[in-house]
């Protein structure tokens, strides 16, 4: 395994450790950004193999991580999120495979004109440059993570949650083994060699040093991230996903994308927190009773309880909740118009579905929802990069600036302006 | 003239007075997100109409904010900024008008996408939401940054410099008049009410609130609103920009961009600072004559210094200066490699050139600076929205994220994905 820098000294000084590490990676990465796709897949492609090549060491680099969490009394599901296996290890190296594989965004010409004076203007994506990715438990995010950042030409400093310390150790040793072996430097992807909180902070500050924070796991991090950075961050907080019912929808599909929008996963942020029932909609017993009979609770306004006995009362916080449960808050409304203001005041702006046969009310809510992700006539549990065909996926953003909705590549990488003259000046 | 609303209760509470603006601002925002382009456009002809009706009443604050300006000692050259005449109220109105005619990127189709099971995927142009803009002390800022927020569908609060307060006032009265005339709420273009400084620092923290915030001013404005914002920022800070003349620039070529990249105009963003010339380039000497005639300071390496007795010795500071003055950091480089880390280093990444006839060296540059505009045989002093074609300007960006260089209506947009289906659900 490639040994790591000494970076011992640098430990007790969190912030001269974040800025030495990004001054590395910052390095890296200007060679990184110069290779071509061919390299960049070859070089991920020796990441997977390397990372199948040390399965014995990551194996049991993650037995002892699983064994202190189940000293440390972690939950059986927690444990299982972090358990790795021969299998789970090939799907990490295979996930690494399909992102050498995607098409390779650095590089496209957005857009190009030519001005009077002869003068040609071209905008190029380029690699935004450093990253900071914070992850929770699951080891696979190293990989993963990594991949997607060396494939769209950017470096990378990683900080790992505690419980996996020694997994990601392992596939992070692996992976720039890899890299190294294709002449690309371990600098361009380094872990962060501490699992003291203070690492996360200076990270968060390290404006001008690192271009962009990905926080990927639960709600805390998120908002800590949130609340705490003052570099750009790229992320989702809540995923507060409505389902319009509309008068007009066809009552089979209403029934059956109420059904998948919630109980297929309820735990992702695609699923379904709200059904907005409109009052017109004639099936509206049915819907909900196909929910209930599912195993689902629904918690609905006085209007909505007048449908079935079987739900209960919801209380006002009920609006504003992201259960991530067979649990589901249900509200009639009079028309699309009550529709969009109550998903305008409560949504998380992360997708947000009309179902209707109607399509001028089904344009007008595509064009008026606000949300990164709107949709017509399906189930807000496709709200996922790969569903979206974007091959893989980094995250779901619900800010308003740079990227929305699921990210991958393309969300990575940024642009410059490209002028190409032949000896233009400007008048006067 | 329209009556502003009653915040004077607010005034004394910043943060109180800049949330009622932002919610009244959001909620006019909603509007005018759904109105279509030639409204936008009729109520921008109706804003700059008012501007030109409301000449008297214009012209005589602008004649108290200019006698304010000589009692208070300011220099004749702010007070040139500041003063407005029949001549240049016109401008004003016909700048409001020509972004009025130009093309709306609300609505437009970034791309569109059809996955396997049928669902019809596209990214589509819609507004940020709200904008702050904060401004020093040309009025005619009032009038241009609100016309770029109305073209593309943004709400926006201004908040211009003291000295032009009555000015100011008296522009954004007239402006809104005109926007009501055509049905939009005058609450879609607010003018903060106070001179507190206080109210900057609360639209600045105004997370959630203001979406994103836009300086127009000197480096003093700029460095505080980057350091304090915790709203994401469009801006640059500096405009560090280097010229390399290559072995291989013609010589007349060389000469005439050099002239017009530092001696147009010294006081813009994209004058050049530092003159990078290639040890092998021939006629570096006449290069350099041609600046030092020409009534520039040159302040050269040793190797520069020995091209001609007129040129002075560079301190280490002078290549990290923005001089905005007919004065010029020269340094002579042995080839490319030396000029790109010399730019890599030192550059504000705003605007960086080579002058070569060798495309394959010219390509390099192009690939491997990373600033915002790169150029190839041009004078960096292009280095605008008009003169990138696109039609105005709110301000040049430096940062990595969202848009970079030149930044017009498009910068001033995000996209939102938009899913039709015909019932699709998720597999498990």
């Amino acid at each position: 395994m490639a040994s790591p820098p000494n970076t011992a000294p640098l430990a007790s000084n969190p912030a001269a450790l974040i800025a030495e590490m990004a001054a590395r990676a910052r390095n890296a990465q200007k060679t990184l950004a110069a290779l071509g796709s061919d390299s960049k897949a070859a070089a991920l492609h020796g990441a997977a193999d390397r990372i199948m090549a040390s399965e014995a060491a990551i194996l049991s680099a993650n037995a002892k991580d699983c064994s202190e969490a189940e000293k440390a009394g972690l939950s059986p599901a927690m444990i299982d999120r972090l358990k790795l296996s021969t299998e789970r290890l090939t799907s990490i190296a295979a996930a690494v495979r399909a992102v050498a594989e995607l098409p390779d965004p650095v590089g496209q010409i957005i857009d190009t004109s030519q001005r009077p004076n002869g003068m040609v203007l071209g905008r190029v994506r380029i690699p935004i440059g450093l990253l900071g990715i914070i992850y929770e438990s699951r080891p696979n995010v190293t990989a993963d993570a990594a991949a997607l950042c060396v494939r769209s030409g950017n470096a990378v400093i990683l900080r790992g949650g505690s419980e996996a310390v020694e997994s990601n150790r392992a596939i992070h040793a692996a992976f720039v083994e890899g890299l190294e072996a294709s002449g690309i430097s371990a600098d361009a992807v380094q872990l962060v060699p501490t699992q003291d909180r203070a690492a996360v902070g200076a990270m968060l500050s390290a404006s001008g040093l690192i271009d962009m924070i990905i926080p990927r796991g639960g709600k805390g991090l998120v908002a800590r991230v949130q609340a705490d950075a003052r570099v750009p961050v790229l992320a989702h907080l809540d995923g507060i996903c409505h389902t319009y019912i509309h008068e007009a929808a066809d009552a089979a599909m209403a029934a059956e994308i109420a059904l998948n929008a919630k109980m297929r996963r309820t735990g992702i942020c695609g699923a379904m927190e709200t059904l907005l029932l409109d009052a017109r909609f004639p099936q509206a017993t049915e819907v909900v009773g196909t929910l209930l009979e599912a195993g689902c609770e629904l918690r609905g306004d006085a209007r909505a309880q007048a449908l079935d006995g079987r739900i209960v009362a919801a209380m006002p916080e009920d609006w504003d909740t992201e259960y991530l449960d067979p649990i589901l808050a249900v509200k009639v409304v009079d028309g699309p118009a009550e529709a969009i203001a109550h998903i305008d005041r409560h949504s998380s702006g992360h997708t947000d579905a009309i179902v209707t046969g109607d399509s001028a009310v089904a344009e007008a809510f595509l064009a008026q929802v606000d949300s990164a992700i709107v949709m017509h006539n399906a189930s807000s549990q496709f709200a996922d990069g790969g569903e979206f065909g974007l091959g893989a996926e980094i995250g779901i953003a619900t800010g308003r600036l740079h990227a929305r909705g699921p990210v991958a590549l393309e969300g990575l990488t940024t642009y410059k302006w490209q002028v190409r003259g032949t000896g233009q000046i400007r008048p006067a």
